[in-house]
């Protein structure tokens, strides 16, 4: 099928190859010549604007949004809303709060334009043995994105998970998931490089080559290893995402307990806290209150 | 090579199998009658008892234990010290406390027998796709075991990690890092359960199919769910077994944190506390302290 | 001197009988027949409306509201901001979102309304030995305050801690703390309790009565204790009220490490938590996994 | 009464004074020269031995022992052992593992001499308000040591709670229940000092003059702030000491849940952590991991 694709980055550049090798006709836009250019050379149709790009699709159109979440995907939604015409199709594809994605498909909605969230999974691996994606939307519109979103995914990996958000959403889980598994596995790491004698990065393969808590992010932990076994190279301030927040409000909303999910998240803030507020007034407070600790 | 092997119940007759299907000369016992005559089928040389089994295997022999930790393994440990000569050698793949290696080690050492550690993964799984297992004790002793040990691994999927007891250590981190990783499915599953109108199989299955989170354990998680999506034929009250638990207590001796392996091992205590002794104070307390939480 | 106070119930009764004692003109509102007539009792005029209670004030009016956070609050704040007039000034004593106050002094403060958000703490005893006040807004319109909430404060209880909300927000704050005190009291007790042969009122009755962790909570705690020491007369689900749950997420925002303050709300989700999904979960997937935890 | 006192440092030494203050006869030994001096000025009849404060107490004795747990203890009560005749009574008082007080009430038993182990709470204060204590042993043992636990004590502050060991088992609960006080406050300060314009210091001066968060510890812990309200005077490393350790290690063999008190503690680990193997492992697993976050 026709897709206009706005966003041909470091997600988008790799999911257009993958269309275009699986025989659709996409027509992509980027503000980065780069970008562009090589998204040019896979065979994507590259138009210089979303007007163009708009201009360049037949109606009814299907443009999918693969931009940061935030402030570009808002600027492009924006403008997609004054270009587009009724009986047009937008999906957004961007790790966007699921909780727009309501307000966003009224918006469209009202002008005759459909809005489907779609979760993107997969990272750079996607490209090549295909994303999971999990989309959120009217039965009828999931339906008429389907052949794009079965060449994108991997087998079975594609799914109408719910009404508007639901896509997004299942997407912000499945990321907080992600922190708890993969906390698991730096605390797994931390105990067995804390045993005299033992070589963590041994011991790891093992688990990744033959046991249960085998997995493709424990893959992709060995092999991060295998780089730099002391993990000398690297920092230690762990970055996190919107979803995995957004996820850990959304337990607190709904009284979900998640004491897992949320102290992997929490784990990741005390990683970046450079004042240790709460360290120096545990010392402060123990040298007060004296004594009574020195008898141990 | 020949290997007498103590145990040829659900983990130790599967393991046999596999072994006299790799080509070794495996002599048997089990005091289960059913168990020695499945094993006796699958090619086992069964012995009527552990001094039978000693008898038949040629010095200097080699004996795998895979009996139930604790008491089980100490009785079959005890005649098999009095049994065995200097050059033989004995590997514990039961899930024993490490912290019993080095004095299990010692005594046999005292004897001139070898004592090796073995962690083993794989559960019902192993036998056809190879275990993954971790050797703990001399490296010569370890090297003694490889043919075996390769034949039982999954490729790639067996290493010798340390000395005495890092076997069975790498084992318990093991299982500590699976109970984090099974809490955080658990508790993505809760999330997307809690939303209205959102099919968590669906989702989980995408996630399995083509997701970053991917793992052994989500599709043994899926198929569990596929089978009853309500969950309505199962209890709620999570069993955990020694290994997460020497892990925990480990951390605490070794000072390293482990907030997320901790919390889900504690989150199987709460599952199957009934008294509630805690939540009944709060509700109490909260009696008291009265009116202060009303202007909510 | 002269406040308006609309709400005389739980909290307002006895805040207005505290402030009369103490010298106050006050003028109270309740839509509560019972509420009114036992605050007319204790010396406060009683408006029989809102707009009444308006009248009544002399000019540059000060109006305490003391009603339930949220649509009560809210509608309040409406009908004030309705009959005020410039110069006035209307404070918010409820357990209200801080994140409101904001909006609420801008939108006072367009009619020459002033704003003040006050935390109040102190429950039940507040009336007899003082509540703990925390006051957010302009300098001077706190101060103009003054009189009453030294009135209403115990020894010591009352300050200007930042700009609007920043009285809220520190009332948000501290019922967190207090869910994490509790919880730490409530796990303490259910340790005691497991030890055969211990009472645990008794040890708690000691360190309230010499230890360091003696407390307010923990004397509400040992009070509610002594009524009930098997604790069979109360429940097991624990309440949260929306303070506690605010403060979670503004620390996710903030990017704060809350792990026991975090921990302890998840706790009483998971003690209201009757579909149990997680846990079973956990119990199904460990079938599926079979046999290899069964080797403990 | 008459009593012996092994150890007149930080904590005995205070102890000692108090109980000569009572009215006592107190015979006292230190290996510390300053210790014995400052015990002798306090009216403390001073032993220049173990053997010479037997020989100077009038069998029956009674010989509280209050110096370091572990080794020092042991090595104290090993020379009493030698010393003591049957009738006579040790009481042990420093921070002692509660699981030694059964070994070592047979030992002490099979001679003759009563056990007795007591948990002493309340540090530098106590010497002027009375400590917290709680008794472990036999009724008739403790009673007889009640002239000298009720002079030590604050008022209704001591009580027998249970058979040998209980006395320091409730001291570690106290002391894990400690941890997770002092971890919520030390997580509301960090929360209060995140917000822009907010002073902490007096929110938690307010918190402490009448809110229902006030305790003993947040009292030390606001002076601690008073002197240095940036805490820029102290370090970050967290020290633990044995008792919390404990106190988490028995509620994984009870499979009691005490997330938060283990939280805690974790904590405290974390403050300790240097190398930061977690999180350098997070940092490297999300690099290799690669693109699949960046869409935020």
């Amino acid at each position: 099928m026709q897709l206009g694709l706005v966003g041909l980055g470091r997600m988008g550049g790799p999911m257009a190859a993958r269309l275009v090798k699986a025989g659709h006709d996409v027509v992509g836009t980027d503000t980065a010549p780069d970008a562009a250019a090589a998204s040019r050379q896979a065979g994507v149709r590259v138009a210089g604007s979303i007007a163009a790009l708009v201009d360049l699709l037949t109606p009814p159109r299907a443009v999918w949004v693969m931009v940061q979440a935030g402030a570009a995907t808002e600027a492009v939604l924006d403008e997609l809303a004054e270009l587009l015409e009724p009986g047009d199709l937008v999906a957004d594809g961007g790790n966007s709060d699921w909780r727009d994605a309501t307000t966003r498909a009224d918006r469209f909605g009202a002008r005759g334009v459909q809005f489907v969230d779609v979760g993107v999974s997969g990272g750079r691996q996607g490209w090549r043995h295909g994303y999971g994606l999990t989309a959120g939307g009217a039965p009828d519109d999931v339906e008429r994105l389907m052949p794009v979103l079965t060449s994108l995914a991997a087998p079975g990996a594609v799914a109408r998970v719910g009404e508007h958000g639901a896509g997004h959403f299942v997407k912000a889980v499945h990321n907080a998931v992600e922190y708890g598994l993969l906390q698991a596995y730096a605390e797994g790491f931390a105990m067995l490089s804390a045993r005299d004698g033992l070589d963590a990065l041994t011991a790891m393969r093992v688990w990744q080559a033959g046991c249960s808590a085998r997995s493709f992010l424990l893959e992709q932990t060995v092999e991060a290893l295998s780089g730099d076994p002391a993990l000398t190279g690297v920092g230690t301030a762990v970055a996190d995402s919107g979803m995995g927040r957004w996820t850990a409000e959304e337990a607190i909303r709904l009284g979900v307990a998640t004491p897992v999910l949320t102290a992997a998240l929490h784990a990741r803030f005390t990683s970046r806290d450079e004042q240790r507020r709460a360290d120096r007034l545990l010392v402060a407070a123990r040298g007060t209150i004296g004594g009574h600790e020195t008898h141990v």
